[in-house]
């Protein structure tokens, strides 16, 4: 089952000639989440293949309008291509008088509902559930109420030998109690335990998106073990000061946050538009988590 | 001096992969005025070099979101860059409340003051003038209220032979005058024909912009003789019924209008992402009008 993650902008709040706003698009088996949704991202989208036809769920962290000021405009263009199934967006309560605004200027009539979710911006809570996967919220620490996100694969079933099916000849009756963990008795009544008959399926996947926040540790239990953090890192470690003064983080800051929740890999974006080149700021971050990379427009992660 | 447009993005109300949505930009003498500013109008700006802060004066023909929702983001930017000047938008009134309340939810403070300037779509009037510039709006017939502009430079001064000033010793309060088109007296009294002294300057350029706008041949005055008629040809002459039922113009259509206005060049744009290649749009505008091209982003026109 795929699951990646494609950062579409890598930008904070001021873009660049090659870096966009804020948004990342995870790609779970072929259905489009979309966390965060600068200006420009649905020209990302396209740009990178996501398919918008199967986009539904789209989660915004904050309303600041480098994470916002592209909804209006997918939107738009979901309606312009015959769009009719529900969209849902998770984001802080305001977001839906403040699109309502807009869409009513700018819409005569959207052919398909937006099921809005409003997000606690105070508590760790599972605002999404699937046959495959969840997702839960947790609080960052910015200026104005902010939400990471935290994208689990539930863990699946045992996977089973097809040799062992062929051998004792199993009814496919019997295969999904196999795949629970259930032993399987013969018709001639000997039991062949389960641990003959399957083999593990693979770890689930966790893919942790925190942006914006300041330092904070608070945040641990929630990510702890992810497979991909994507923590920002707006400033370099000399400007920690400017860190502190807008809560966002450093590269540093990122990186410790990566190793006390013992994370597999992290990928550092936001990056202010002061730096022209950010590998001063990779290496302050690998210096504590070796593991590190820097978020670019279209950089892929297979999770 | 510099009079020239970029086109910055060329695709109608759905972007494409490589058509972002409507924005000229006219660079007159290192002054950039922008026209129309669809989302990602910023990215596109800087992608192509534009000086944010020698841009003073946005143009809005209409309140569709393709043509607009690009403005939130750049006046962030631009008080992001430490803007104070004044940033002057022309527009239809209901602008005004709309960003109003946009900047309300995600800025707490503009450092620069939003001059806006209410449209009449209704008439011919001039809506801006400088020393070397007027701009007029003219009405377009589209399904909200639309206007074309048209850029015109003002009559130049007449040039001043070099080698005449210094061989007659001309004092240079007398230079004024004389590129005004007055005759030089010398100190012994003899009469210096201005066309001894003089050549004329460059003939002034202007620029049209229409979109979105129906076939209509009323707008044909206000842009007789234009050096570069910048016309949408949103759809082929095969979709004629739907230019119709749209408002929109199609190939022949802009072609048309170029050839009764006598322009001298034609750029046709806003394609429809219906058109995967629209090398066959081209074909049908130069069959009446040859000296066309098709808008691409990034295209540059030195008029």
């Amino acid at each position: 089952m795929a699951f990646t993650v494609t950062i579409l902008g890598s930008s904070s709040a001021l873009p660049t000639s090659n870096r966009s706003l804020t948004a990342h698009v995870l790609n779970a088996d072929e259905r489009f989440f979309l966390i965060d949704c600068g200006e420009g991202t649905q020209l990302q989208l396209r740009r990178f293949k996501a398919k918008l036809g199967r986009l539904d769920h789209i989660f915004i962290t904050h309303l600041h309008g480098d994470h916002v000021l592209g909804l209006p405009g997918l939107i738009s263009s979901l309606n312009l291509l015959g769009r009719t199934n529900d969209l849902h967006i998770y984001a802080h309560p305001d977001l839906k008088k403040i699109l309502n605004q807009l869409l009513a200027h700018f819409f005569t009539h959207l052919n398909f509902t937006i099921v809005y979710h409003l997000l606690n911006s105070c508590s760790f809570e599972q605002i999404y559930e699937d046959s495959k996967m969840t997702v839960h919220s947790f609080p960052l620490k910015h200026r104005i109420p902010t939400c990471g996100f935290i994208f689990r694969q539930k863990p699946r079933l045992l996977n089973i030998r097809k040799d062992m099916i062929e051998f004792y000849k199993i009814p496919v009756k019997q295969i999904y109690a196999i795949k629970c963990g259930e032993d399987y008795m013969t018709d001639e009544g000997i039991i062949i335990p389960n641990s003959s008959l399957t083999f593990e399926a693979s770890h689930p996947k966790a893919y942790a998106f925190c942006s914006d926040t300041a330092y904070n540790e608070d945040i641990i239990p929630y990510i702890k073990d992810v497979d991909l953090l994507y923590h920002e890192a707006t400033f370099a470690d000399e400007d920690h000061p400017r860190a502190i003064e807008t809560f966002h983080s450093t590269a540093s800051q990122a990186a410790s946050i990566a190793r006390l929740a013992n994370a597999k890999r992290l990928v550092i974006g936001h990056f202010s538009a002061r730096y022209k080149d950010i590998t001063p700021l990779l290496e302050q971050a690998r210096t504590i988590f070796p593991v590190t990379d820097a978020a670019d427009d279209g950089l892929m992660f297979d999770i």
